[in-house]
């Protein structure tokens, strides 16, 4: 046999074909050592962008540190780079940077001394309008470093003609349209906000002498913090040690819209967004799936691990044991290196190995958290079927996504979703199942209808805030841009 | 609150409270970039060992290119250096490496030029005579670079008087005593043996043109090679492209021992040992452990993954629900930060997350593998209650570990281990549980009897092979060396 | 003997008791590949700054790389950073960068994106207004990234109100005070620029299809290219490809003052500044150092290498021999290691050795170009007569430094000025010496007075420049800021 | 102009057209802390390999630590690798790695564990019969790391049958034949050999309690150590502490016969070797040059720096003017990038500037210590010239290099060396001088009779040691190997 050896560097991530989650963000203040804390805070949010990691500390003396660089939070950071960040106010942020956004250069947060004193942002979510504030900025005069929206942020403040900070961050505040869950520190003094629509969660938690901020609950517990309550849409928090004062709140929203994407995807199973468990919404959608649609077969099977709560919700409800039939290799590093000639399956194949023994013979239904491009799925199925399944039932336990965002999501082209270009049977063909089922939107927002309205763009097309740069003609409008 | 900032870098590995297997080896011989595969090899049989890996590969030339390094194995490698390694014969290895054990010096494969050529090894298991024979060595003159066992092997080899390549490594072979599964290459020529007692496992498989070895089928899966059969216990097989020969095999054993471990925690679930799937065999242990020691409960959990089998059998026996009540970070960097005061909880923390939906106010039945210090059992027992759990009843699918294993792998001081020092009552109460069962060692045998007998020095303190080095004092008895 | 292993790591520049120039840079326009070139003339600038190196090419879309690190451009620079930097013009920097003013931030060019293009700046010299400015700048809302000056001319550019590009650049010029040798790209043009005064050097050269700009002529010579002329004080030059365009001058000063210290220590002496050729001027300043302090001698040597050119006028004026007494270790690395118990002579010790067949003995003139803080000659004196020099006679080619500089030269504190806090006689016996001889400032300007006039500060105390930010009290009085 | 950036890095020694010392060793016994001083003593003998330098060090309890790197010895050691040697015995080599003979696995000094203790060695020289050592003992069962000489004399060493250590290294150097000035360690004993002919030098100094040994007396006064005197051909020392021991010497030679070329371009001038200075005998090589080879002319320049005291000689006696006529530049980083297109005179220019003033008009006498390839002479005639010289009279302090080295010395091969193929008139056509002149080998001879017998085998072709793996055709015979 002979083989090329035209091998090349993969990311990690390519070999996955999931959305992409964006950034999480955790804010520490009061505490002494408060990098220490918000170090732990990242690595629980490490499943929200692995390719780049941040913290700034601030000291008593207001002075900012920062620690940037490329990799996992526990790669990034060493025991020398979190004593130089000395203080007990810190933020930190972990990203998933896009193809072209290169690199430590974007990397958040942002730190920039500014009049009042050394200033930083950390952000979560996708502005809207970033291309059209920068523009306006540029012309004015101001000098940009790199390409991220955080940065346009900076600029606002550093500009505003207001005399206290305070009001020089509610003034560039009210500019922003779009998705943005952020903290922001000047000095010591931290603020949180989140938009007015809510797109993207934020928390508030206690610990000792002082708060927490973060993106999603299993960051407090890592920590040992008190839940106290999530950041409400439009709300302006402005923190010093264990003081936190409500700022005036931005302009209200006809409704919120937080994502249900982060139910059904991102989140963490431990944690718990707008007033729900995403373990109890996905078991859920699981059993509302089963519902809708049942299949004679002896086994259920996840596609570990982001489908595990669904794929008991519908064991339970279908009443078809539930069964461990697919192996996930966890040990990802940095890059991967891929043969160019490597089949299609390729990716799947380091990822996913079936369990002989549970698939020889039987009717198999594996069920998957939601389907993008649906290359991976189809390798799956055909692992499956070469460890001996007789038939293969695929159930995805959301609506097929059909349309990018726009608010902090990356996903890829709409001719590449395969959920907008093809029908359920073209896919259930392509797909080489026996038999496909998706969950109906309306039974997705039935199942976690308590904690709703939410935003659905990515299965409706219903898009809540303006798409102001896509308008403009900045950015393209088949592709949402990443935060 | 006042946090000092005494911050220490930590292998992620001592966050956890297991046994290390140790090592794990694969060889590919008869095709061209052999190394790409033996590279994907590797990589499915990372849970061996993550702290160091090595390739060497052997071009038409019969020249030994190496590579190795610390770390993940897609941490070691990338395009550049997997280039470099022509040829179509390769080895490779990955590592748990000791403490004292430091670093790349140590690190497999071996590789050197002696009279007939380029000689290189790569080994799983402990030898039980390594110093003897190293002292033996250094007396008659030979030099030595590294501390590992591979190491006397070569030069066992190298000053062999017979005439042959085949003689000489059979020559080196029958001085050794203790557990070795290992790869050896000369020029091409490829050479795979067993212990007589078999300890470690080692399998053979076909791809196109020519046969892959290694210690698991989970690597051969990944490489899409066909299974052909176990390498049997003192078997010792040359392997030249797509022919097989059977060379003079050791003295056989009274009877062969096999390591149970391997099917109680090590080898993946996937991967089919001494033939039977690890799966299933771990669902017998969870069925048996349900039978041995029921209660009255609400649900059944898992300490994920390694316990993931085991619980589903016991829940299966017991008709108590399955429920996915842990969440576990598997975003494991090279080290990990830990401040130098942190609780003791804090290995179990950053590793392991309640759900706390599936916890309040019921009773809990938390299967484990094994038990070995049993610090981070203790620590989520205290995570569980915290979460709400009204009743925690610990289920452990093996007998106490009482005794250390001298045959490769990697285990505490028997002071250290809570089962040598302690009954389980005391055990019971030390964790915090309402109950807490074992698997009895007539039970977990029984369940895989087909498969046995087995080497269950661990559970019962019965050795089958002699320990030379510890009676000739050069290791201490109460430990075992690792690999 | 017992030795204390407490060792220290110091940067090479401080084994040396000179002054620090400060910068070099160089330009190019019109050929392609400038940055081979760019290159080539900072290597050739090595000895104006040996602790940073950046380089920044526009390709033919305007579009500006950067490569900057800490080190000798010959270590900062490899094949693969300088293959990223194309386009057919470049801009090089070379820095002496000063404790505090910490590494890579502060390294140049500084690049910038703006409205009009990209905008890269390079500078030597120092202003004396550049904290007032960004006092100004940042009320005006502008975010610094670095301490250096020359982001202070970004900013400025960026936020000029004027037009066009020409008049940007001329309205930023118009606020600075001080030395300033620039050269300025936006897109491909080229701008250069020399403060009204003059202070640093500046010369213009021609190679084939386009440009060369760059601080000393040594630059042109490595490139072959052509000199055409020195760039006046006040000129600013506006360069596309082989066009060169005279811009509006800034405001003519009542006389120029360009630095003779140049000439003195900082030039190399194959170059040739305002018309004089620096190893003339040398020569010249040694003859007439023999003329003002005459001494029977055996030998006459030069410290190695600056003052060679001194020695050996001083030896044919005097008709004393001319000897190589004294070798100099050229093999310096990025930083060396210094036991924190060393003798005070031990900065000397490792860059000189005397030559002991030329001591034994003899009456020995010692000729150097300067004398700062003494500490260095003190020891040479040490070495020379314990290598058997019967009498050392020391000379000094220049007058005694009493004053530190503020356009771009980094001395020590007046209070470490040897000659400021000293008389001769003092300074005779501190050395050790059987007699001690300057260089008179009359002697001195009168050796080149062709070339000058020249500001003579760090000697006379008498500054041409105002020292704005001195006065306002933004940096001591004693000591000269580096650019 | 068009510019193709297809660039190389290359290593600066190819700049250059000399032939390559070698390496340089240095040994510190009973002195705490002897690695500082080890390093010290390496930074002195820099100019004896700039490749790669290491260091081993032994403490107390005999055991020895290593630290190699590739660059420069400021760049390899830093403080924390230093800290780490610990002990107060310790070795260190610089050496110049030739093109094949790759890295870090060859840099010495080599250490290895054997029966009596950790056993090191550094090396200077190159013995003639290592391939046939080599072979020998790979037969016998010994495996080899790397490919350099050091490595052969620690295997006869382990191997010896006698049973003290003094006697195993009497018996280990019998085998060698050819060059080696070495120094040995066993724990903290200092063995220190120099080969009976003597080819290379070595010195033995006193420090407070204890002993150095080096290559040349400037690492001595580095350290402020004494001269004791030279160590003689076939010496075999003993060191421990501050008592010094004499072994039995090797078999005596029929003459000794040290390397002239040491004398002539190798050793520091403020060094002192075999009993003369360096300086002055280079000096003696311009005076008897002047006498032979006289011309009417305007002035001496010398290629500097190694021929600056042929250059003074000359002057001397010729009564002709010593100038300044050519800046060499010493920023050489560890490699240096080539245009692949660059023309011929590339690695010249980078190297050497003329002073323009200098030339101008004049007849100008160049001194260079000798002609290699003569590829650099060629361009600095062409740059004199263009710089205005109206003559250029080349004068050479040495004889026409006509023969490899065999015993240290990396030069070209013969069908390379200028000397060896053309006459002098057809190298003075070929460098474009105006008269070429080259100092006599009696001449040459005459000037340090006191000192000699020499080794002349490069002038003259007359090999003192029999060449015994040229002779079984283990390597070329028209090229000489490397240390």
């Amino acid at each position: 046999m002979r083989r090329t050896l035209d091998i090349v560097d993969t990311r990690p991530p390519d070999l996955d074909d999931k959305p992409r989650e964006e950034c999480g963000v955790v804010a520490i203040t009061g505490v002494e050592g408060a990098a220490e804390l918000a170090f732990l805070g990242l690595y629980a949010l490490q499943h929200r962008g692995q390719e780049a990691g941040g913290m700034v500390a601030v000291d008593d003396d207001g002075v900012a540190r920062v620690h940037k660089g490329l990799g996992l939070v526990a790669d990034v950071f060493d025991a020398e780079s979190l004593k130089r960040l000395e203080g007990s106010t810190a933020l930190g942020h972990v990203r998933y940077s896009t193809a072209g956004g290169g690199g430590a250069r974007n990397a958040q947060p942002i730190v920039v001394r500014y009049a009042e004193g050394d200033l930083a942002v950390a952000h979560n979510g996708n502005l809207t309008n970033a291309h059209d504030l920068r523009n306006w900025l540029v012309r004015e005069g101001s000098i940009f470093q790199g390409t991220n929206d955080s940065e346009v942020v900076v600029h606002l403040v550093a500009r505003s003609r207001h005399e206290t900070v305070d009001l020089q961050i509610d003034d560039a505040l009210t500019h922003l349209e779009g998705a943005f869950s952020m903290v922001i520190s000047v000095g010591q003094t931290l603020y949180a906000v989140r938009d007015r629509r809510g797109f993207r969660p934020l928390v508030l938690g206690r610990v000792e002498g002082g708060h927490v901020v973060a993106s999603e609950t299993c960051a407090l517990d890592i920590l040992g913090a008190e839940y106290i309550r999530d950041i409400e849409p439009g709300e302006v928090l402005k923190i010093e040690g264990d003081k936190v004062e409500n700022l005036r709140p931005l302009p209200p929203a006809k409704k919120a819209s937080p994502c249900i994407f982060e139910l059904v995807y991102f989140a963490r199973p431990d944690s718990r967004l707008w007033g729900v468990s995403v373990d109890r919404a996905r078991r859920a959608f699981g059993r509302q799936l089963a519902r809708e649609h049942h299949v004679e077969a002896d086994c259920v099977i996840a596609v570990p691990d982001s489908a595990n709560s669904a794929a008991l919700g519908y064991a339970e409800e279908s009443g078809i044991p539930y069964e461990l039939g697919l192996l996930r290799n966890h040990y990802v590093g940095r890059t991967f290196i891929k043969p160019s000639q490597a089949d299609r399956d390729f990716g799947a194949r380091i990822k996913y190995n079936p369990v002989r023994e549970v698939m020889e013979g039987q009717r198999v239904v594996v069920v998957d958290d939601s389907l993008v491009r649906g290359t991976t799925s189809r390798s799956l199925v055909k692992f499956m079927k070469e460890a001996g399944a007789k038939e293969v039932h695929f159930r995805i336990a959301s609506p097929p996504v059909k349309s990018p965002c726009f608010y902090g999501i990356d996903m890829p082209s709409r001719s590449e979703l395969i959920g907008s270009t093809r029908s359920v049977e073209e896919i259930a063909e392509e797909l080489g199942v026996d038999s496909l089922g998706y969950l109906s939107l309306e039974g997705m927002q039935g199942a976690v209808e308590d904690a709703g309205p939410f935003c659905n763009a990515c299965f409706s097309g219903d898009y809540p805030a303006p798409l102001i740069d896509v308008e403009k003609g900045y950015v393209p409008g088949n592709v949402g841009p990443s935060c």
